[in-house]
């Protein structure tokens, strides 16, 4: 007995996706419910994967299994494989479990040969259908399974369609056709050095063996590699009965999707092509008609459209994507599966689903990902910015972009890989170009409609899209394209909008997303379902208010540093580094104290009632010298400036420089270190420099009794930097403990606060039984403390190991953008438990940038934090995240949360 | 009732060491077993910590309890305290639970006064021995309790002294010292506004809030902070019944050690000065006798003495240091304590003790510190070297020592701290001298005996002196010493041998000490009851030469780098630095394997069937360049000299000049990094660059290869540094079996290793129980691990924060000394647990420098490790503290080990 390797669609359901394929399994489960489905089965992935685990060889049984699936086929159609009399012509698909789109070959008519295309003209009495779909399948089979450039075809079938004056392949002559079949088969033998082959079986055994093949072509390793989809799922084969959209004037194919893809309005949604193939659509070539149309065209099939949408929905519960045929008036379904869809239409359909009492709110927000609504929120065009329109296309992928120009594939993919924003500028895309689109912010071209390969590609990756934008002229070889007068050669800069169709010369402001509407309603659900509270990192006023206006629950970083690097600040700053006794360095503090009380005071205000952490000095005080290598570099051009110096009065200038420049070099050479990193920072400068902390806290203290006499409600957090032992966090208590009280006194207020510590260090993670008896909260500094933990300086690692480590799989991701929960993660276990046995409510949250990951967020929810804290920016996808978080966890609210 | 303050001497015993001080409970013993020991009694010192507790008050009752054992005292005496007919006469001197040996303060005579004075005139018909006590007393009263100048007596005393044209105190005249008397007291009342007491009642309480007041003097307190003594043990004080060694040419006093304290010899050693008063010797202001002179002079109190010694030391079972009085032929027993002793004496008293019985092997271990024999292992002077030498003083202190001459103790602890080696040079010392005897490498001076001040404080530090010396004449005002025509300024360089006494001039040359006699006896003993292994870290033949001799299992270190840094391998090193494909890398490293290959056979040969670990490249590649800012500086400098070239062929060769160093400097830029320590190194080099651990890997199996082949039992252990991740060590795993497999057919042979890694980052910390699926053996390297886990850069942070830490207490000790067992301490312990869970038979050392660190190896022993791994001169310093860890612990060594 040989495995089964083949299920007739009537066989499988949605349910068995892994064994047959995304697509095999739409349309088992489509026949089990009734719906007109051609005839057919599905090899399964099991043999693609035996295939390969053979060595590219055919699993046992496989080929009698085929035989026999063909024979029902054949009972079930009425026709013979083969047959010149009654031929049955198949399709063969592939269909992996995880949706490829585009990135898998197909083959359609296959069972044509030189006898079958005389039987199907005389049955059909349509010789012009038959020879377009033997033409077509030569095309097709030639391309995938025998690599024959397909431009070669083209070239072929051009030529006659020159020949006959006629624009459509549709209206060759049947003679036209007879000719292009010879051309085609001459040019196969010319290549292959054999014929094309005529026995239909030869053909299938082929057709799968190449579709097995086409699992592992490199565009489609590309597209598993950007979507992380496992190597080893395999593809299944879907071979079916062939229905032919293009026997006429009353068939037709077409793609419809049940909501707009693209606004998530609920309304069918699509293209087709009146007598046409599948692949006319989906490559663009022709361009489709909207489906409303069909309501004249076509009336009964779009309303059987309409209600196969419907049952579609109500069964699989999710907007579907489904591909169709129309046979002389009658209408099969070819495919269903999870329609893909733009950031901002996944967030209606999810939200519009609850509404309908389709879906639940935990559905709802798991079917958003947080990369969807991280391009959602990504940039507009500014309306009110001036703008030179110069073109209108399809609004296929929303969002604004500006970059260069550039229409090479290649070139951008180099030029994004440098950090540079590019627009792809192209008549098309094919499957080939992806690795340049990924690395575009933005994509242009001139051809196909909503569902082309661009338009497909741009919507599944965020990347802002126009397509079909037919006014721009493409010069490939001058690499430039002109709109009337205007040319746009490469390198020039363009803006697009991907929500409106627009494209502008030239740079044009974007602005920043609100969060309404939809948006707003799924992450309020995501706010009752999250278990952990979302802060954000804001420094300043305008970050505290946009932290708001995105939810932020209050602030879980403010950096004191950035307060100490505004123009004026800086030359006090200086000073205080400068000082050589801690009598001068009070003295600079003196005059930042005011500045910083005013800083603290407006971020507490715009906070009123919220809390707010506020971090004393971290940075190494050699970072507020200039460079190192700047200086000595001045003061070496400063020498050369003195000996060419022209009189004395500029050689004194020369030397008064010189011997600044020597003082600052002197400081610098005292304070710079070997490994800035472990070096005087975070709470040692507290500790060393006690009259820093000192003078910060006063002001804090400052602006909180201010406030408080004002009415105010002001919530302070201090957070000490970079503890190693509790007795840092005792020492610098005691300052604050008698600031507070001197502050009370004079102003006559009562303040209370909360202290506590970053962890950042690996031994205060070790500690934290010890560091809790003094900080009330803990906030893990992810930055620093995976730095430390694994021994890597991130800048450093990034541009020399850091990738190759990634590359060969020593660490499964970068750790600076998911937390290292392997390693990392037992140690930040370990130190949640060792905190909260000290002090049970011990306040724990994260302000690392992995507070703003998903992945780490479900990290962090995990191990029980409070919160976590992200730029403004992440603060609504750590919302979203921390609410799926929560829900893959099965970890519910408490109620006094 | 008010507390028990009081215990006479017949009450206590030598287990009240806390209560009675060390000089209380020795005295009470001895009295208890039946020695000659003055009457008397002792404060405890509890009442000198209620004294302090109640803010410098007497404890209630304590005088009245002084009264009642004042009586006994006089009850057992048939004295009476302030009875001019028949006075009781008292010493009160201090007594802390540690010795603390010139430290306190001591009064003699107390209760004399103008009538007492006569009546003991009377009763001893010796006025001039009375009228002498009685300026003694008022002179040392004076100067403790009433802080009268010492020096304003001495002159005083040296005008009569010239006045009667004598040499010695004791051959003054009864006018003149009853003139001295007069003047003496007209002294005290112009410092004091008030006279002398005569009350022998207030005399008494003043000197015993005196002793109190001692405890907290400034030289107390440094003695202390350096010999790690809490300061809240208290003192207690001693009141006891004098007798005098100054009634005559039949009386006198001494101090005798139970055996040689320098050399350990068992034989009475010791020195006593005839009519005289015990700090007459100790003070050194006399030069005293030999105690073998006693022989001669009191042959009858030197066999008591060589009796008393006997006894004490089988009482005692331990060398003791004792003080006596003969008054008019009868001995008196002062005081007894341990004895301190040269690390030399150390060894042999606790190896002979051993033999003789007295001692376990244990006790014998556990009476020798760490620090004794390091002091015991420190260099000698060259016997082969050509020397000048200029004079020969007593060999007080052994060990020799180079460094410049330096008259003032401020000045000897300034250079010190800035890391100069000093001798100190001064005519004799006192307490005061602490701190600059401390910073000195050696001391020399020109007065005092064999347990003068110098001495003592110099054997018990370990600080090679030469006492006595009366050949220089020392200026202090001029700051120079002259030997005959020599003259030695401050600054010159003097070496001199504290084992033989000898003062050379400038600077001689130095050898390390052979291991042998007594301390080989001892080692092995420790050999035999540590439970620890003990490795060597060495990266030459000759470190591995040294190692074995002093005792080294094998070598738990050979560092490859090293072997990268002899000056023709730089060149070719920078080749592989420089190079900027795998391609020129490899032609680099072929021709560095010959070379590795030789290195790390000879190493292998020398430790011929004992471990030797080579770790693999260690050191980021941009250590092998230039420094950068020198590379600027030749730059900036070679600009300069172009401008000036005299003509093209020098511009030419400048230009060549600089364009080497542009290309040194740009690949410099590449490779250096913000936070080298945190970059690209350890086993990163072998991941990013395979090619380099290759080669080494290569070189390491063909010597291995070689070896077998001659015949040797090489047994090697590759070691990969700074794992992160299991995943680092398979992939270097896999190439080195790969080069095995190669060489193993190359050559042959079959060669089998060990295979393992450095835990020296947190994350293989955490990480350990993955990390030992791959790895055979650990290494902790501690150094790395504590500058990652506490986040400190050793260098950078011990020149800028390090120090104001462990001074605020917020460290306990500088943790790259002694391992941080507290924070670090946890991740070591759970790191242990982690690997040997995976591989039971996992192989863990330690081999950072903590491994020579003798409080570190107890921790190290206490959580399981097989060995530690030191610098070659500490490993007996290893072997011996590994034995008293294992004692201390109560383990004991597994017969299989």
């Amino acid at each position: 007995m040989t495995k089964k390797w083949i299920y007739m669609f009537e066989e499988g359901n949605a349910q068995m996706r892994n064994l047959l394929g995304g697509k095999g399994a739409g349309l088992a489960e489509m026949a089990r419910i009734g719906l007109p489905v051609p005839p057919g089965f599905t090899i399964t992935t099991e043999a693609c994967k035996e295939y390969y685990a053979k060595g590219r060889q055919f699993p046992e049984g496989l080929e009698e299994q085929v035989r026999e699936y063909m024979k029902r086929l054949e009972e079930k159609t009425g026709k013979k494989f083969g047959d010149p009399n009654n031929p049955l012509l198949v399709s063969v698909r592939s269909g992996a479990p995880i949706s490829m789109p585009g990135m898998m070959d197909t083959i359609l008519n296959l069972g044509l040969n030189d006898q079958t295309v005389e039987g199907l003209a005389r049955l059909t009495s349509n010789p012009r259908f038959a020879y377009d779909s033997y033409r077509r399948f030569i095309q097709m089979f030639s391309d995938i399974v025998l690599k024959v450039p397909r431009e070669e075809f083209e070239k072929i079938l051009e030529k006659y369609k020159k020949i006959e004056g006629v624009k459509y392949d549709a209206e060759l002559s049947v003679e036209a056709l007879k000719k292009i079949v010879e051309e085609y088969k001459e040019l196969v033998k010319k290549h292959t050095g054999r014929d094309f082959p005529q026995d239909p079986w030869e053909q299938l055994y082929m057709a799968i063996r190449a579709v097995f093949e086409s699992w592992n072509n490199p565009r489609a390793i590309v597209y598993r590699r950007y979507n992380n989809i496992p190597d080893d799922l395999g593809t299944a084969v879907n071979i079916q009965t062939m229905v032919f959209g293009n026997m006429g004037w009353d068939s037709g194919t077409g793609v419809a999707f049940t909501r707009n893809p693209s606004t998530g309005e609920k309304k069918l949604y699509g293209e087709y092509l009146p007598n046409a193939q599948g692949e006319d659509v989906v490559a663009g070539i022709r361009t489709p008609k909207k489906i409303e149309e069909m309501k004249e065209e076509f009336p009964e099939i779009y309303e059987q459209l309409v209600k196969v949408a419907e049952l579609l929905e109500k069964h699989f519960k999710d907007m579907q994507d489904i591909e169709f045929t129309v046979e002389r008036g009658k209408l099969y379904l070819l495919q269903t599966r999870t329609g893909k869809r733009t950031p901002k239409a996944a967030v209606k359909i999810a939200v519009d689903m609850v509404k309908e009492g389709l879906i639940s709110k935990e559905e709802a927000i798991m079917r958003v990902t947080p990369e969807q609504l991280e391009k959602l929120l990504h940039k507009q065009v500014d309306p009110n910015a001036p703008k030179k329109l110069i073109a209108r296309g399809l609004p296929a992928s929303p969002g604004a972009a500006v970059g260069k120009v550039v229409f090479s594939p290649d070139e951008a993919a180099e030029l994004g890989a440098k950090g540079e924003s590019v627009i792809l500028v192209r008549p098309e895309t094919t499957p080939e170009d992806v690795h340049g689109m990924y690395a575009s912010k933005g994509i242009l071209t001139s051809r196909g409609g909503m569902t082309s390969h661009a338009a497909v590609v741009a919507r599944g990756a965020g990347i802002p899209a126009v397509v079909g934008c037919e006014a721009i002229e493409i010069d490939l070889e001058k690499e430039e394209f002109r709109v009337g007068d205007i040319v746009v050669k490469k390198g020039d800069v363009i803006t697009i909008d991907g929500g409106t169709g627009e494209v502008f010369l030239g740079k044009v402001p974007l602005i920043e997303p609100k969060i309404s509407g939809e948006v707003y309603e799924l992450l309020s659900w995501a706010d009752e379902i999250r278990v952990i509270g979302v802060r954000a990192n804001a420094d300043t006023p305008e970050d505290a208010k946009r932290a708001l206006e995105y939810g932020a629950e209050g602030i879980g970083l403010a950096r004191t540093e950035h307060m100490f690097l505004g123009p004026e600040r800086v030359k006090i700053v200086r000073e205080m580094v400068l000082a050589r006794t801690p009598e001068e360095r009070k003295k600079a503090l003196e005059k930042l104290i005011p500045l910083q009380k005013e800083d603290f005071k407006e971020l507490l205000k715009v906070m009123d009632g919220k809390p707010v952490i506020i971090r004393l000095l971290d940075p190494p005080l050699h970072e507020f010298l200039p460079r190192y290598e700047q200086l000595i570099k001045e003061i070496y051009d400063l020498m050369y400036k003195l000996r060419d110096a022209k009189d004395t009065t500029e050689a004194a200038r020369i030397l008064d420089d010189l011997e600044e420049r020597r003082k600052l070099l002197r400081r610098l050479e005292e304070l710079r270190e070997a490994n800035p990193m472990l070096g005087l920072r975070v709470c040692r400068l507290g500790i060393v420099f006690p009259e820093i902390y000192e003078a910060q806290i006063r002001a804090m203290f400052m602006a909180v009794a201010e406030l408080l006499k004002e009415g105010y409600n002001p919530k302070l957090e201090i957070m000490i930097p970079g503890t190693i032992d509790k007795r840092e966090l005792m020492a610098i208590k005691e300052t604050s403990e008698k600031v507070r009280e001197e502050i009370e006194k004079e102003y006559g207020v009562k303040i209370s606060y909360m202290y506590g510590t970053m962890i950042e260090m690996p031994r205060a993670a070790l500690l934290a039984d010890q560091i809790a008896e003094v900080a009330e909260f803990f906030s893990f500094g992810t930055n620093d403390l995976t730095q430390t933990t694994l021994g890597i300086s991130r800048d450093d690692a990034q541009k020399s190991f850091l990738g190759v480590y990634v590359k060969k799989k020593i660490l499964p991701v970068d750790p600076f953008k998911t937390i290292d929960k392997e390693g990392l993660g037992r140690l930040i276990k370990q130190a949640i438990e060792l905190g909260r046995k000290t002090r049970p409510d011990l306040e724990i949250g994260v302000c690392g940038e992995h507070g703003g990951d998903p992945e780490s967020i479900e990290f962090f929810t995990s191990v029980g934090v409070d919160y976590v804290s992200a730029s403004p920016y992440r603060v609504p996808i750590a919302r979203l995240a921390a609410a799926q978080a929560a829900i893959k966890l099965g970890l519910k609210k408490s109620k006094e949360n």
